[in-house]
């Protein structure tokens, strides 16, 4: 996470701290700092900070298994990195000036499985914000509530990211502890570190919680996030609930033919068209400069004749979340709101714009 | 080789000419062409021309296996691509606005063997020069010679490559017919675009040659190239002779160890340098804003201590083209080139520059 150019020279560095059998590595960009533990044979505790890139850079060198030993207790103010028959010494800016974010007890604590960790940051991250100015769209929108099951309400946890065009709403059965906790927004670079953090964590990851700070503890790294300071839009208002024309298609055929039909809308608007009509899609294209395309698949739908459009990026980022085989669109019109669902799995929702095509 | 972004447009088309059993897909950019035959099953003869990289896209997308059906006989000056339930109509441009290089024989034809080829390719191609004022620098020197091989002289065919910097000359027996050819300089971007083709030709790799054009004939496929139109520099003349200082190092063991120390040298010069006494060699960077670096390896080594330095990158270049274990540096002193050479393997020379350190 540290950039390799900095205009604050200590946050090109990593914090290297050792002490009792562990050697605990920090890095930080001020909003967002990662603590990862390694264990080490400390001969006397110490700490020192060094740069990140150069540190990574010979250790990724050394061969598979090398042992490495660190010292920074020389005079000098450098940091003497050994290796079999390799001798490296690092230039080094004090501890005492590197940023750290007060740790502390952050009220709310609970934790959920790696598994629904992922479902939750996949299934929606692709939807956060890209706009600066819509700050409070970019990043995820994490809060407890109850969620219509049938004729019964049940407690969620629930996951929701949009940038006006798109919505997806995610949610899990609510953790034990976590029933009192705030609406926060995770910042997106939040987002993407913990995302890499997950595939090698183990089956739990521990979350604590403030009004303006998040910490996810995977097995040996610690991440501590601040979170957006903003209001996240009322999200349930722009889910329609009375759209009632229902297509059923196969999400993995639907999505390879929209992928091949797109090839041809100019990269600008990347629209495709969906003519509906009973049991049969006609997927369509074109563009001035480089023709035009159609495909024409199967699928379940019972409703008058419709004519839409997408954008093709986006119908793609939400069937690549689809793991069944079935998606179902739910429509009105031409210039409404559509809902798409997996139709194996009710835990996620995704609200679609249409284009005008 | 079609640039996505052409100042002729015709440029990004591919050309496409279906007869006789055979679709023949043709690409250009005037200085370079590239034919590649495929089995087709040919209901009317006939040719146009589509757009490359559309046409590349859309065929990527189509599942494995599919059938494709081409047609460009409607009069709407399209072209019109249909396969299993999908359909693309392509603008055209019309054949005879695409260029071709004029066929007709090339006086000179010999063949050699793929490995043989990419030898010949790899082992020289990283020495390019990229400057474009010495444009005769921009390619491969590939001709005929003799060389000697302990007492006797025995034809070869040799390729050159230099960029002042360093230089790298390696050779093969002079295969049957090539004996009279020119003195040819391929330029850079056939050499790239041969080098992807070697790996999925057969055994053998037919060659043509002109005093102006290079073709390359793989199985399917048939490069044509303009050569550069220059005179290449008399090489011999900066290969010393008296060099007496011999280095011999493990290639991998000294490569890696390059690698680390150079981590901390600076972006700019990439400078290590190596200080040699009997038996010993000690690698060391060092560059104001990172540090320093040392490594010391056993080598063998006989004559008076030398501190020598030189581009990392350029070191590295080398020593992963050699494929024995040993590397052999034939040096003079810290201001004259250096030769290096596989212990293993007497077909390639290398010269290097030495670096001010």
């Amino acid at each position: 996470m540290v950039e390799r150019r900095n205009t604050i020279p200590i946050l090109s560095n990593v914090m290297l701290r050792a002490e009792n059998g562990e050697l605990a590595l920090t890095a930080t960009d001020m909003d967002l700092e990662i603590v990862e533990t390694v264990p080490a044979e400390v001969t006397q505790a110490g700490s020192t900070t060094a740069p990140a890139h150069t540190l990574y850079d010979i250790v990724r060198k050394l061969p598979d298994g090398s042992q490495v030993e660190l010292d920074s207790s020389g005079d000098n103010g450098l940091l003497t990195l050994r290796s079999g028959r390799s001798n490296f010494k690092l230039g080094c800016l004090p501890t005492e000036d590197f940023p750290q974010m007060s740790g502390g007890e952050l009220a709310h604590q609970f934790s959920l499985s790696a598994a629904d960790l992922r479902m939750l940051v996949d299934r929606t991250r692709f939807a956060i914000s890209t706009e600066e100015t819509r700050y409070y769209l970019n990043g995820i929108y994490l809060h407890a509530t109850r969620s219509r099951a049938g004729e019964t309400e049940v407690p969620v946890l629930r996951a929701v990211a949009t940038d006006g065009h798109r919505l997806a709403r995610v949610e899990i059965p609510l953790p034990e502890g976590a029933g009192n906790i705030p609406g926060v927004i995770v910042p997106r670079k939040t987002v993407m570190e913990i995302r890499k953090l997950i595939d090698e964590a183990g089956d739990r990851i521990s979350v604590a919680l403030s009004e303006t700070k998040v910490r996810f503890g995977f097995d040996t790294v610690m991440v501590t996030s601040k979170l957006i300071d903003g209001t996240f839009p009322d999200y349930e208002r722009v889910i329609p609930t009375g759209n009632d024309k229902v297509l059923e298609v196969d999400s993995k055929v639907f999505a390879s033919a929209v992928d091949r039909v797109a090839t041809i809308s100019t990269e600008k608007s990347r629209a495709v068209k969906l003519s509906i009509d009973r049991g049969n899609l006609v997927l369509s294209a074109t563009s001035p400069e480089a023709g035009s395309a159609t495909e024409e698949l199967e699928v379940s739908y019972d409703s008058s004749p419709l004519e839409i459009g997408f954008n093709s990026r986006y119908l793609l980022d939400i069937t690549q979340q689809i793991e069944g085989d079935g998606a179902r669109f739910t429509m009105a019109d031409a210039a409404s709101p559509t809902i798409v669902r997996d139709v194996a799995d009710p835990s996620a929702l995704y609200v679609l714009m249409p284009m005008r095509v």
